[in-house]
């Protein structure tokens, strides 16, 4: 506790750049990091291709605390994460006894050898449960290789838990009103000059045919934030702005 | 036409980094440019802060024909885009008479200095239409800066369209059967190899408590896309495989 953790995630699979497949891991492991008081800084979408893999994990794990990827680790040629993970490490894909056992006590019988090529984890990494299809996650170092299919990468999200230390927890606070951002700006440009320690965003969108904007404060500084967020609730007060509570928009 | 064709993604917001939003951006403009032949390569998620945007536009503006950014041309404090690509292009960020125009046309007496900054736009950049909410999008070299909303987004992109030149065009045709994708993964490798001009995507799922897979041909070469098709449908015919036609899962 105490120190500015990071995290950068690497989403693996031409699915999600042709369209295909909507990408539905980001939002959930950016919303479990923000609970941990972990800052996601930074997300890439790569194609299933070697070099790509590589220069994203070297680049990120060496610029960030934590970096987590899915996709590419299944039993089909177009798998390919665990082998450019070990590449990147500069160490050697070969088969690990535990994730073996798991997969001859889950297939039995119909384990073949492309199924056992789930067992192929970088030496150095240790097993991430996954206990929906059981072939396992890995972790090597900093970094945490999960599954695309989104039930997966959430089981074994909770797997890699374990291994995290969570950092200052920022609080936020998020104030919905039927104002356009037009006119708040320059009150909300002073605000963040004031309140240099309080990060203030500001999200438009329309409500009943009207202009409305949350604004979001986030700190890790509690008393500060409530002193933003109780100067920007006077502020829409003189201003007569209706205050949105429902925000199911 | 003939060439490929390939584009970046930049999305810039702190808002989707801590999963206050999830980003519907890609996956349209995944699937917009598919449709025109171009081949999106890459996304980046950064957030909005200056040193990161010109590193991911400057990365990616040498890299790819296209690039596209959305988020943060707003008129608040934190919408810093207009002014980081000016950077990373080396040039002035000054008012855009037209965009000024715009501007001024829309918001008639509510025209103030934040709403103005608006029409502040990277020096030589052409603008790109927002017939939801009269801000431009702009054009500058092969970089399209969108907005983050959505709805302003698309609009913004049917703008952009004018600009692009198509590329070749993939066919692509997706097979789902009640077969578990360990099961042919050894067949898929050598298809792969024989078809190696033809892209095979294995993606697995559940229906029904059964394993499936949907397997995505996609290629260039419609004649050879169909051989492979054929050669997968003989080989789930030979393994007793149940097609899946209606694929709403």
């Amino acid at each position: 506790m105490g120190k500015e953790k990071t995290a950068a995630f690497i989403i693996i699979g031409n699915e999600i750049l042709s369209g295909r497949t909507m990408d539905k891991n980001l939002n959930f492991l950016a919303t479990n990091l923000n609970e941990l008081g972990i800052n996601l800084k930074e997300c890439r979408v790569v194609r299933d291709e070697e070099d790509k893999i590589i220069e994203a994990v070297n680049t990120m794990r060496l610029t960030y605390d934590y970096v987590f990827t899915s996709g590419g680790i299944g039993p089909t040629h177009d798998d390919i994460t665990a082998a450019s993970v070990a590449k990147a490490f500069n160490t050697k894909l070969s088969i690990n006894k535990e994730a073996e056992n798991i997969l001859i006590k889950h297939y039995q019988d119909k384990l073949n050898n492309e199924r056992l090529k789930m067992a192929y984890i970088p030496e150095g990494a240790s097993l991430l449960d996954n206990p929906v299809t059981s072939a396992p996650g890995f972790k090597i170092e900093n970094v945490f290789v999960f599954a695309g299919v989104p039930k997966i990468m959430q089981a074994m999200f909770a797997a890699a838990k374990n291994h995290l230390v969570p950092g200052l927890k920022q609080t936020s606070i998020s104030i919905s009103a039927y104002v356009s951002e037009g006119d708040i700006a320059a009150y909300l440009s002073k605000l963040q000059e004031k309140y240099y320690e309080v990060e203030i965003g500001s999200y438009p969108f329309m409500r009943e045919h009207k202009n409305a904007t949350s604004i979001v404060f986030r700190s890790t500084n509690k008393e500060l934030l409530n002193e933003a967020v109780e100067d920007y609730q006077k502020h829409l007060q003189q201003i007569n702005s209706e205050l949105i509570h429902d925000l199911s928009s």
